[in-house]
């Protein structure tokens, strides 16, 4: 099959890979509908963390093609879902929600679904399957189910955002603006964007921003103030995972606030003297995507959200490392690659 | 009237202060009954913090002897127990419980209880009287409420401890201690103390502890782990404030799990990768004491919690150098002053 291996930062290669086959029984091979490109491939592109020869890839929507033995809740054929960690959804971990950190997880982004097909593990707890062949028209919406959608939407629940609460989200990436989707879905009174271009303040708009700050920084944080009485944001989102951004979103939330992390954080150090001062709530991490994949699957297939707004280019998969260029100069949100 | 300062690092003085007098309309005096010295007090007593020439002191009940024009909900005689901030307890921030974020707080350590008497400003909002005057054997509880008690019961419901969940216990301080008296409260069914000193093991065994772990650092929370099916408790209640307890909370907590962390911190840095990693919350920071004064002075007028068991050494006011000495020197955990 084909797929994209990066061998080193800036070089993205699409070549033949060996065809992915069943390991362990409760495996599943799932020939692949649609991937994309995430925030967090820049990092390596970008030399940010190191990488050599790397598969890549770790969204992904797809037909079932084969399963293993023990496999009991899919059959051939079923169109589906999955998150970007395997989890057996059955732990303890998995049960109180946590998905993500499952015991035996595995995260997808070893095994590359930028590729024509992917071997899932533990496909019974990792894959859900929609209510028969999707529309065409909603692939892109379910294929930011995978990650994007449930990143920003746990962000959201991260950061308590619900009625009658103000929600600031740093980050105009894919993942800020649809935590901006998620806290609108969740009730939020008012929801502040922070962006500083003008195509993604549209995209934020549309998805449910009431108001948008252009300001980042201090500066930033003092108009976040200034629009809550002086007080902070009840609820904000980082999406973004650099030092500024963080200490952007904490300074940004009221005493008794709450931020919901999910920018994987690079050489973030959080002083703890600080943040004791600041009295708030802090939570994040990896989102746990597999508890939200049902909810999310109604939500799209009803054509009551339409995360798959987020993309705006769309390449086949020959083309990756054009995605990879584009996302990294900014010149698209989020790319959708097509094997 | 006579009160402690502190000169200097290890240098205790009581001597003459100006005795206080209604400042603002909406100040009280009160005659101090008791005070304590506070585990925050060494800070300063060992040259942690900078001080020169500071009133000392933030704990107290006492009786009200004079009141301010605008005071409305307390009268000259009304035994009444504080917060270590005062606070409007009117303010949006004071209403949502972060009345130690209170718009309009004073941290009483500026005040200095450690004294006969103490100005409290917006005594309204800062005080609660007990029904009547408390009999002699429930002053110590009910001083402890002040601060010491608040700030275990705070850490406990920052770390979400209730009903099926297993509680650890990083520091065997009067908060730590008191952070498993609020955590057995509070339904917890399991409740981990570390701790490696014998009188205080009992102690902690006394307010509920179910489990003791003497490890520290690497090897404690290898332990924790042992005693959680490999898991880590659900909630850790860290009451210390160095960088050491700090890991040792985090690591200890599973993923999806709560620290609630309360010790000051002092020269604490968080690692963000390692906290993304961890998947757990965090929230702490100074306890909004208020918040709970009204609950803790029904259970200990109702003798169903007896928090003043932390006190192990009692003196005069005048003694107070003695005090600071017996606690730097751990021969007391807790001591009370009485004026």
């Amino acid at each position: 099959m084909r797929g994209v291996i990066l061998y080193a930062p800036g070089d993205v290669r699409v070549e033949d890979r060996v065809d992915p086959r069943i390991v362990e029984p409760t495996d599943a091979i799932i020939k692949i509908t649609a991937t994309c490109i995430c925030g967090s491939d820049l990092w390596p592109y970008r030399g940010a963390e190191p990488v050599d020869h790397a598969p890549m890839g770790h969204e992904y929507v797809g037909v079932v093609t084969e399963i293993g033995a023990e496999v009991k809740t899919l059959v051939v054929g079923d169109f589906v879902v999955g998150s970007f960690w395997s989890s057996d959804n059955t732990c303890e971990i998995c049960q109180s929600g946590y998905q993500s950190y499952c015991v035996h997880r595995t995260l997808m982004g070893t095994i590359g679904t930028q590729a024509e097909y992917a071997r899932i593990p533990l496909a019974d707890g990792t894959l859900v399957a929609t209510p028969g062949q999707p529309d065409a028209d909603l692939i892109p919406s379910l294929l930011a189910a995978s990650d994007v959608l449930g990143t920003g939407w746990f962000a959201a629940v991260a950061a308590q955002a619900g009625p009658g609460k103000t929600v600031a989200v740093v980050g105009d990436g894919a993942v800020g603006l649809l935590g901006i989707l998620a806290a609108k879905e969740l009730g939020a009174e008012r929801i502040i964007a922070m962006s500083r271009h003008a195509d993604r303040q549209a995209l934020a708009r549309h998805f449910g921003a009431t108001d948008i700050v252009e300001e980042r920084g201090d500066a930033g944080v003092a108009r976040i103030k200034e629009l809550t009485g002086g007080l902070g944001a009840h609820s904000v989102i980082e999406a973004v995972g650099t030092q500024e951004s963080m200490q952007q979103a904490m300074r940004s939330t009221r005493p008794g606030g709450h931020v919901g992390f999910v920018g994987v954080s690079h050489a973030v150090s959080i002083d703890g003297l600080e943040l004791f001062g600041a009295g708030i709530h802090l939570h994040g991490g990896a989102a746990p995507v597999r508890q939200y994949l049902p909810e999310f699957i109604r939500l799209i297939t009803e054509r009551q959200i339409d995360p798959g707004a987020v993309f705006d280019l769309t390449l086949p998969l020959e083309d990756a490392a054009e995605g990879y260029r584009a996302m990294d100069e900014r010149r698209a949100t989020k790319v959708m690659l097509t094997p």
